[in-house]
């Protein structure tokens, strides 16, 4: 199918760098570039072959907006499948808008987010599963998404759906079939072998439905909360744990106001850190909004660092085991780790002390780094990363995982019938509705509301 | 000249968009791409003719890392005349990162800041001043700077030079003829002529050299500083101007304690606006380094906003007066703009008596709007566009200012040498050093230090 508009829109991320690259694609595509651009050998695009690049200028009326690399992507072969033409631009903002305004007047219409891929989809270039896994394998920053997201695009996951489905729709059809001769009670499905097939089905959806759980952590990373009273290191751990010098570091307590969040890579998996504001009585009415969205934030967090410190140890041994009991209470559900910051104010037999008033803390100077590689390995630990090592097909996205639930209810139901006996025309229901979510995660179940809802959470210009 | 070395580097800004572009180039550019790369239809990318795309994915070791378009140049036809290959890779910074490392494992070497353009510059395909318009172009967000990056980069001003540097060079020659025949008193070189060049060349300079005052407002906008006391609406009128929420805005004054810096373009110009945090005596230190960084960016400044509340004006008139005085005094060199804001708190008659006591004050109400467009006006009067409007060339570069100013000096030399009947001798080495100057600027006179400096301010991928 090829859409009658034409769209446009940056491709790159926005923001200067070299080069940025604007994207047209549609019918019009050439035709609509072929009027702004000037070759500087003075051909004509839409005489040029497909996936040829071409030096020249955009102007209008006269005004050069840039020299550029125009580059030419016929239809049927291209990204969407339709008319594309790519303009390799200076990375300029102000030129980026100009060029993009001036084909806007041309008749170009902005595209939406995710538009160029829903057209590819549309077109029947990806199927929906691997349309999304781009828009995942462009968020992936790390190598277990990455790779989770690469197989995805490549059809790993949905053409085992895929497959299932096709197994599933030639029972239906062989059911179906027997309805038509129910007074003459034939069976052309071979019942024994249906069972073995809803078993199959069933391990396979179980074994996806299961990797969800990991699949959800490798996407999003794992929100890991840094607590602890004002002034006790967070920010300095932060700092020590990205290796850089992203949150402001003062002496004075309540520095950090804001929450921030940086995300640090542990062996391919994303920890997401949330440094916080001090928690601590206070009347500042800025600060306490900080300390109040500290409770927020811990409470969105998989896993909880409690920071305190050593030199506080010393005198205040006492108080400092009741906050820590109070924060424990209050988060009862979450792993929580405990962690002695500055510990290197304290001589051997102070930490001996510290290890055996306070059960599994450990030990660490955020401002010299030690213990700071062994509280990684302590995070890693905390991620079942099984799955991945055995490179299985991992679900991480939400709305396969919601259908693939509804596929096993149905599957259920199905295998249910099987057993008890249950009438052809009923089970044909389930099997058909089963059919129906596969259908969904592929693509070939589709509409508006459904594709509008996966391409809204695409970049524009992809 | 081919560099034996080929580099690499991104070329689109860094950040997750749809695509980002890494760009090889060098001798080994397309065989290195070629070993990692595996067409889709099997092709081989060095027998692939210059300026076509191929499709296919970046393997390493039966890893794949993504799927990409490849665009292969050929030399001399590329960018910096070398072989060139351009990767369109997923727009994530892990793939980004995964090809780049890749490829640097195949022998290819990071590119510095600039070196693309470096290399264009050495292997003849632009010129000095062209090669520093390309980062003028980049870094251009106006009409106006993008008019002059890309009057420069298409050769008008060096042009003019280059072609005052061979009428010059012509007479040069022609004296230094004169020497070789001294003894026989002949004069090549027309005097009258000569003379009537050296005027030319100095009305030129003269133009030049003037121009860069304008030049240097439109390539780096016009630094405002908004100042004044706690919680007057300072972050409002910010947010207002730019029609945005850029600045966290409370009725907690002190609210702001950063300096928050944002640009706004009035027709083509630039202005960069401070906010900053309101000055007064505190003891909270965070605050009082923020009121320290208030008066250094009113140093920085071009114009001072001086705001205060048209409120407490009703209230506290004198103290508002020596307040005012203060800091007029403060800043006596800067154009001040004192506004009145909150105006909407006053009746008809009170706004009446403000603009009797206060000579020459903008009512305004930020929260509103009102007043706000007129502001925008006052500005832009602090501008002078003339020379923008007029299409002059205008030098925006502080090299290429230091080169005018000086070859402005040898200039008249060469013109007093001229009138007070000079020694020929004598006279050629101010002509050569004039020379020498113009040669700076178009790069036919240039060393490693200078190519350094100059590419040092470039961005890594261009």
């Amino acid at each position: 199918m090829i859409h009658q508009d034409t769209i446009v829109a940056l491709a790159t991320p926005s923001g200067a760098g070299a080069i940025a690259v604007i994207r047209l694609s549609g019918q019009e595509a050439i035709a609509i570039a072929e009027k702004k651009f000037k070759s500087i050998s003075g051909k004509l695009l839409s005489k040029q072959a497909t996936h040829t690049i071409h030096l020249g200028h955009i102007v209008d009326n006269n005004r050069t907006i840039d020299q550029v690399l125009v580059s030419v992507f016929k239809n049927p072969n291209s990204y969407t499948g339709e008319h594309v033409v790519e303009i390799s631009c200076h990375g300029s903002n102000y030129i980026q808008q100009e060029i993009i305004q001036l084909f806007l007047r041309q008749g170009c219409r902005m595209a939406t987010a995710g538009e160029f891929t829903l057209r590819a989809f549309l077109n029947g270039k990806l199927d929906l599963s691997q349309a999304e896994a781009v828009a995942d394998l462009i968020s992936s920053d790390n190598e277990a998404s990455h790779q989770i997201a690469m197989q995805q695009m490549r059809g790993g996951f949905s053409s085992e759906i895929a497959k299932l489905r096709e197994e599933l729709l030639n029972f239906a059809s062989l059911i179906e079939l027997e309805l038509d001769f129910a007074e003459e009670d034939v069976e052309f499905a071979d019942r024994s072998q249906f069972k073995a097939l809803v078993e199959k089905i069933t391990f396979v959806l179980k074994r996806l439905i299961d990797s969800f759980a990991v699949g959800n952590v490798i996407k999003n990373g794992i929100p890991v909360a840094i607590v602890g009273e004002p002034n006790v290191g967070k920010s300095t751990l932060l700092n020590a744990l990205l290796n850089e010098e992203r949150a402001i570091v003062s002496d004075i307590a309540g520095t950090t106001r804001d929450t921030i969040e940086d995300e640090l890579v542990i062996r391919g998996i994303g920890f997401r850190f949330i440094d916080t504001a001090g928690i601590r009585e206070t009347k500042d009415v800025v600060e306490s909004i900080g300390i109040k969205k500290t409770f927020e934030k811990m409470e969105q967090a998989q896993v909880v660092v409690l920071l305190f410190s050593a030199e506080e140890f010393k005198t205040e041994s006492k108080r400092l085991k009741i906050e820590i009991e109070k924060i424990k209470n209050k988060f009862l559900l979450k792993p929580l780790l405990i962690i002695a910051n500055k510990i290197d104010t304290l001589n051997t037999e102070e930490s001996e002390q510290l290890k055996l008033q306070f059960e599994n803390v450990h030990l660490l100077s955020a401002k010299s780094g030690l213990g700071v590689e062994e509280l990684k390995e302590k995070l890693i630990g905390f991620v079942n990363t099984g799955a991945l090592r055995n490179n299985e097909t991992i679900v991480t996205n939400t709305r396969h995982y919601d259908s693939l639930l509804k596929a096993f209810e149905e599957i259920q139901k199905v295998k249910y019938g099987l057993e008890s006996g249950l009438s052809g025309d009923l089970m044909a229901i389930d099997i058909r509705q089963a059919l129906y979510y596969f259908g969904e995660i592929t693509g070939e179940i589709t509409n508006d509301d459904l594709l509008g809802n996966i391409f809204a959470n695409f970049c524009i210009g992809k």
